[in-house]
């Protein structure tokens, strides 16, 4: 029985992309993980890559990573306008296809296991492959950070890892494991430099404070850019889709008086939400689903 | 390597719908060629049935049809206000996804060589296949049709076969094979009963008028809505996609001081005009084929 599983590791290191070559490397030197997408950003000093393949593959594949993130990256010397906790930062197994959200959480726990039992880094587990309910939410797992959290393990033991420490790796931190939806990552870059509005923007759309449901926002400053950014993950794209967040985004910020210079995807997006956007941009609202041919080709081909 | 085509065959047969049956099963006799939709008209006396899949299968079912469509038909008992010069009168291959123009006017010219050899049916190519100049429109190279045109091929060289002849097939008359893009039939309702509204904007936005190229427009009355219409077929989207046409009708309506009601796909598009269209709304100027989920695994499925 195949079990289909995307993995999307974020890494603390988004500059140097002959190390982030080397991250990639280690992902495809298991046969059957397919390395999808990656994105490096320099202002967060952070990668993204998004690999597949079936569960057994992907689990070794995501092993192999940790293992060489932690030779690689040193988070003494790592800064980046994104919060971290590990060199392997975050590591989040996604069911694809017919896999349950289960099977993903028994493959995180398997993963965590053999993290800390063959590269003595300690683990976090969260969302769905949380152990404990206060540790559901990536950001109440990453409060203090790196530097925050080496020290405050040490003397509060409810900040202890799930498995392993209690101190935490001394250059590779922790690395947080979990299982959960497919998720968007969108940013959204406002043409100002002025990062106020990129916080106010993003305190009015987060769902944590009362505004889209799904949603989480940070405000950020792109210097290199000069522009600010409201960076946003979307937990569940059928409750709140890209196009939602980007008309909400598009007025918040015209009432600042302030223009959207673009907006991206970091990394991938279901095709559901490309399909939907679009026909809400061009105000269709019989547009179906099998309108599009190669969606229809595909039906007919798996019927067959 | 994955080649997705669409065909899109037209036959001299709009009535019997018994004989328009048996067409369609000699296209789907190839596994992996899928029929997506069919139309019969008696009054023209044809039927245009789109199928799709893989290159090759594509190919074998369109020389299979050919094949059909010569022992069904008989141009000299058929009448219909539509004009036609073969059986199988028009055979156009179109791209699909990440499939060339180039790689359709191959497959128009491979599937030209099979019907002449096999069948004995001359062929004349068009469009993108065209070898002369003069015969890129399909008109021109039907002018005559198959009564005409049987006799001009025999004291005319510049009305000979591409391929073939110099006679045409005493019943199935001549194949006119090519390579187009896609076609997006598209819509636009605006909120008014001022059928002169809808007129104009046509006016202004149809290619002939120098308007958006590849756009062909007319302005019709939705009386039991309520409503006008700018009809319109997009003969390219590559060059006018639907979001760029839906931007400029919406701008002439508002200077008419008029809404969109909406808008709707009258048939199929391709995948490409959603994902353009979505990338164009949420100002994505770097968005890629490739942040579509579904579209890296089928790419990494089909390289592996």
């Amino acid at each position: 029985m195949s079990l289909l599983v995307e993995c999307v590791p974020n890494f603390s290191e988004g500059r140097d992309l002959a190390r982030v070559a080397a991250l990639e490397a280690a992902i495809s030197s298991v046969p059957g993980s397919h390395v999808l997408h990656r994105t490096s950003d320099a202002d967060h000093n952070r990668s993204v890559i998004t690999f597949a393949g079936e569960a057994e593959a992907v689990l070794e594949s995501a092993v192999r990573v940790a293992a060489r993130a932690s030779e690689l990256i040193d988070l003494n010397q790592h800064r980046g306008v994104h919060p971290r906790l590990g060199a392997l930062d975050v590591l989040p197994f996604v069911p694809l296809g017919a896999t349950t959200m289960a099977d993903c959480v028994a493959l995180a726990h398997r993963a965590g296991e053999r993290i800390w039992r063959e590269l003595h880094i300690p683990v976090y587990y969260y969302q769905a492959a949380a152990l404990q309910p206060e540790r559901i939410l990536l950001e109440k797992v990453r409060q203090g950070e790196f530097e925050g959290l080496r020290k405050s393990v040490l003397i509060d033991e409810t900040k202890c890892p799930d498995l392993g420490g209690p101190g935490l790796h001394p250059t590779a931190g922790a690395v947080i494991v979990g299982a959960r939806p497919i998720l968007i990552a969108y940013n959204i870059n406002l043409q100002t430099t002025d990062l106020q509005i990129a916080k106010t923007i993003a305190r009015s759309i987060r769902a944590s404070s009362g505004g889209l449901p799904c949603v989480k926002a940070l405000g950020l400053a792109l210097e290199s850019r000069g522009l600010v950014q409201v960076s946003m993950n979307l937990t569940d794209f059928s409750v709140t889709p890209p196009h939602v967040v980007f008309a909400e985004v598009s007025r918040l910020a015209a009432d600042a008086g302030v223009e959207v210079a673009e907006s991206e995807l970091i990394g991938l997006t279901p095709r559901r939400a490309v399909e939907i956007g679009f026909a809400h941009a061009l105000k269709m609202p019989d547009f179906r689903y099998d309108q599009v041919i190669e969606n229809c080709l595909d039906s007919a081909s798996s019927t067959k």
